[in-house]
């Protein structure tokens, strides 16, 4: 029996409908699969933790959750009771950094039975690798003078070794897909960092002789993956431009409520973490129709990542079934609620 | 008769297939005015200028540039034959610098008979108003090591005087459409420049009580823009962001090719310059299919800076006639040449 040790942490607003969503589904695959069990351990990390506690988590549970095979994470934010920057560098940017979470995968596919906002959408099926530690988000910088002489200095850090790995990563992820890595670049604008990422690009690519390597800058790029997703296979862009990418990789899909995400420790250090695309969204909390599809797409990352890929297949499939069903929540245009998706999934997964 | 001494730089690539196209419009317009008359001077500035001065523009030459009463751009870049950090700083940003066109300005509308890439796009009608002179884009910062080691910084600058002048100039503008300012921000991930930006936004708005405004991360934005472009009116944005965003609003146009855009001098000192958002499309040079219209758009944005609103609705209506009417270049679905649109819409201004 293998046993996994996961740290659940749904953090605010829907991250506390669609983790235990998922948690259920994830058990039900547990069953099926026959040799695998899960134990799951809750943490109350969040704004409203917060709000009492002072820290968004204290160091003690940055300790213990470095035990866990893996993390599990809803959505982190609640902009109305603690700002976004506080919320956010306090647990979500801080797990990815101290866990050494250096990459973020996030792919975007088009599911059956769900409307694209694309008018022919062409089967797109692609990969973003985002530099997920350094880049535009730094805490490097400072404000200056008050009033109307004020000025912030916001600095980017990119380091050859960071962006190495990324790239490095990319091309490796592209050996077993489509053997295409296509660079997300601003080479013309931003001076200093985007031409040392083309330089890296251009050194890292030579390694990888079979795969064919493009560069697009990410204002065209942006563009194209409204009118061309389906040309690309693996993307690697910059924390900031992973980050928008990805976004609207969600988009076209249909809905950032389906789209997935994994925070992967390359090292082997510390856990990686699993949390889907979509923030907390506090418009729709407590209505029961939260779309848990991202996050359970999401426990599909984390099959993969524990080697389970068939048991991974499998849910993907149960996920595109169930879509194709037309059982939808209402951000894909249905009418079902997170725990008829849910019960649905378990309900395909047993058959 | 007000007479209008206009630079033209046709650049690079299609940049030389469309200036002439858009000035021949702008011919027919002045005679349609019949007050009103243009006087076209061309200078050669451009990555083949580059290779044979070594500089894309001499410091001759932007003292004359200064004399003009606007600047009609085509298009920068070859990166064939000179790398685009260079050939973009060396002219299209140190022009937009220099003279000090502190505000970039560009819709995003749907034109009739122009397949969009959305399915069911309704009626959108945006203006990105881009802060063009500092933030992501800014020459502080540099490398360090080489090797393994190597970093890059690249600092962002923003000050306050530049983020509120764009501001404001967002929130004027609104007051003269649907009364509705949305700003780009991205404040929990960029830890100094972005809550600075959201501030001085919530700072502005304080100023104008009768325009609505909210904030959205770039993320989230940069996807709104696929799935429902209808709900913006002016979106106010840094120049990395707004840089995005329009592109993505080219996409949803159905073309980079019909795009138009302007840089703004506020302070009256320098020249404005008008240039559409399409680069210099080597792959199409010389092929005679290059799409005018984001040029001539660009024309239009340029008639009503000179006060000829009247006109510049004119010409409006006649490209928004001639999509219409199906007469569309390659990268709209048609097979019109450059020369069939550009006398389509001179023949309709005459009428
Ligand atoms: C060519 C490049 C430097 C430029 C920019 O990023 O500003 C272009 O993309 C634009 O939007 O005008
Ligand atoms: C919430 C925010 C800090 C985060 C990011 O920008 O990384 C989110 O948008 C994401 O993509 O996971």
């Amino acid at each position: 029996m293998k046993k996994l040790a996961i740290a659940t942490i749904p953090g605010d607003g829907i991250g506390k409908e669609v983790v235990p969503a998922a948690t259920k589904v994830l058990e039900a695959a547990a069953e099926v699969h026959g040799g695998l069990s899960f134990e799951f351990t809750d943490f109350p990390y969040s704004c409203e933790y917060y709000l009492q506690h002072g820290v968004m988590i204290p160091n003690e549970g940055m300790k213990r959750l470095q035990n866990f095979d893996a993390l599990f994470l809803g959505a982190v934010g609640n902009p109305e009771i603690v700002p976004d920057h506080v919320s956010l560098w306090g647990l979500l940017i801080k797990l990815r950094r101290e866990f050494e979470q250096v990459i973020n995968l996030r792919p975007a596919k088009l599911l059956p039975g769900i409307q694209s906002p694309l008018a022919n959408p062409k089967d797109f099926d692609l990969m973003v690798v985002r530099e997920n530690s350094e880049g535009e988000y730094s805490e490097v910088g400072g404000r200056m003078y008050r009033g109307n002489d004020e000025i912030a200095i916001q600095n980017s850090v990119f380091s050859r070794r960071g962006t190495e790995r990324a790239m490095d990563y990319a091309f490796n992820l592209a050996s077993k897909r489509k053997k295409h890595v296509t660079s997300a670049t601003k080479s013309n604008g931003i001076f200093y960092a985007m031409p040392f990422w083309d330089e890296v690009f251009n050194d890292v690519a030579k390694g990888y002789p079979d795969i064919k390597s493009d560069s697009q800058h990410i204002d065209a790029l942006a563009s194209f993956f409204v009118t061309r997703p389906e040309r690309f296979d693996v993307i690697v862009a910059s924390n900031l431009f992973g980050d928008i990418l990805t976004d609207i990789g969600a988009g076209i899909m249909g809905s950032v409520g389906v789209a997935p995400a994994a925070n992967i420790n390359v090292n082997g250090k510390y856990p990686s973490m699993f949390e889907p695309v979509h923030g907390s969204a506090p418009d729709i909390v407590g209505k029961g129709i939260a779309n848990p599809l991202g996050q359970i797409w999401t426990a599909k990352m984390m099959l993969d990542y524990f080697e389970e890929e068939e048991l991974g297949k499998l849910l993907l499939d149960v996920i595109e079934g169930t879509t194709e069903s037309g059982m939808l929540t209402p951000d894909l245009g249905g009418n079902s609620s997170t725990e008829e998706v849910t019960d649905e999934i378990v309900r395909r997964l047993r058959e």
